[in-house]
């Protein structure tokens, strides 16, 4: 292999996912040198193209997989008819599930070193009769020791849970589940450019707790689990007060903020990133990035979708499969 | 009354607050026009002048207080003997709460319009046998409708809880205690520069539940809460996503950001206006304000704290206080 392959799903089709995908093809000129098949449907982004005014170099990918550096396309079947955009709807969810799940079949038997998922709609896939809560959720039921990641210039973040009520998320922070959760983050870690890492641990209660006065979850199951992972070698530490710990890791090279529920988490890289940010699924045999945005529909078809994120997520890609992860 | 008259409490003798009061009131140039009425122990005041080489034009205070613009001292008994610096020792706790009970006091009896509190030590007076968890805590005794906010240019957040496990504070979140601190805080902005202030409320899930998906306290009891109060004709909205809500605010003239717990307010507000934040108790029948940080005791006395949150404390306190709340 001379280049890395690198798969790109377009997401909801009335979002703006083939939008960003659509922008961000179109100047190669300001991507790394990989092999980029695209799995979508050639009407919808046929259709994208018109709307843009842009046209992509397309061409069809090889059987047994590109081995060039160059833009393909591998047709996966869309909505019939015209594309419902701007809201939810079954036949765009199939499409958008579809893709997806041909790229990651695809990355799991090797012929793919990453993927990169435009923006699906939630919705449109429990419309479908898809009922994942996302790309990340698809993928952790096949590989249980996943891990969300966030990655930006300034701020990386990790998180301990996602998509969970609050109430959830709080019963969760158990020792146990910690421990296990650092040790799939820092092997998920070991394989990404840029380190070593250490990960520095945000405490769930304010304060971190004040030993005990504001909460016990940091002295009876934070700190036991971070002592023992520190224990195994992994360089952590914490927990440190969350509204402390971001600005604790922010510019910090090989510093990633291990956040135990989504918005402790999302709050901080949502404000620190907001055009730029990528999410990374660690913990797979492959990788996996997507733009930190969604699909949001109320822009959807009007060409004033940012690619930022999407070019950001595509350049991550490349830069972690360099290394052969 | 031609000025407004501010009264300053040092804070915790063995941390910064003396460092910062003294570098603030060292260049009544750059204050707005207002009588200072510094509570604090003079031996103190001298020993953190010496360490700095910076010296105050200190007068006594008039009996029945000052009406002319200038810096006045009422003597409050410090700690005997040395300082304890950088660590919590009980006789700092004492002298550091009865700055600031004096303060109080004489803005309850008419004879300040604000009152400023560098940052005292909650370990510290818990050693003294002042059970407070800080000055909120204390203002929120005698004032129940006291609402804990965070003011920077662009970003002002105000929080329904704080110093309380997050447990508790998930549990915490019900209508009608809800709709009691959204007029709370409807009330105590009325009476602040810059308004009319519009509420952005948080959700307490991610993604504000997703319709029940994630949780079910934005159907149940934010929403509600949000109907109720707008239905008072207090202008609030939301729930929105937590990662949303504070970049919706940001830059956002007249707008503040209603957290539900500590660190959702706090790790936004911390990372946007870091060494410029002030914290400001509204809902009182005087301004208080503070910086937004703690006792730093791991500098204290060595001349390194940033003094810029207390100067834009004191600002703000005069800002307030001109509109005669």
């Amino acid at each position: 292999m001379t280049v890395p392959r690198i798969g790109l799903t377009a997401g909801d089709p009335g979002g703006v996912g083939p939008e960003v995908v659509v922008k961000t093809l179109a100047r190669p000129d300001l991507l790394p040198p990989a092999a980029y098949v695209l799995y979508a449907d050639p009407a919808v982004i046929e259709n994208e193209e018109k709307r843009l005014g842009l046209r992509l170099s397309l061409r069809p990918r090889p059987s047994g997989g590109p081995v060039e550096a160059g833009t393909f396309l591998d047709p996966v079947p869309g909505p019939p008819g015209p594309v419902a955009l701007g809201r939810a709807a079954p036949a765009n969810g199939e499409a958008s599930f579809r893709a997806f799940e041909t790229a990651v079949a695809e990355a799991r038997e090797g012929r793919l070193e990453a993927v990169v998922t435009a923006p699906i709609s939630k919705a449109a896939w429990a419309l479908a009769g898809r009922p994942y809560r996302g790309h990340t959720d698809y993928l952790e039921r096949l590989y249980p020791g996943a891990v969300m990641t966030f990655w930006s210039e300034r701020l990386k973040v990790a998180l301990f849970s996602h998509h969970r009520p609050l109430r959830e998320a709080v019963a969760a922070v158990r020792k146990d589940a910690l421990l296990v959760f650092f040790r799939s983050l820092h092997r998920g870690l070991a394989r990404v450019p840029g380190g070593p890492y250490r990960l520095l641990v945000a405490g769930l209660n304010p304060h971190a707790g004040e030993d005990g006065g504001l909460g016990r979850e940091e002295t009876e199951e934070i700190g036991p689990a971070v002592e023992a992972a520190a224990a195994e070698g992994i360089p952590v530490s914490g927990p440190f007060p969350p509204d402390v710990v971001f600005l604790k890791a922010l510019g910090q090279a090989g510093t990633v903020a291990a956040a135990l529920y989504h918005d402790q988490g999302l709050i901080a890289f949502k404000l620190e990133a907001f055009a730029e940010g990528v999410n990374a699924t660690l913990g797979l045999p492959f990788v996996r990035t997507s733009p930190d945005h969604g699909t949001a529909f109320d822009i959807a078809g009007r060409g004033l979708a940012d690619p930022r994120s999407m070019g950001e997520a595509v350049r991550l890609a490349a830069a972690f499969s360099a290394t052969g992860s």
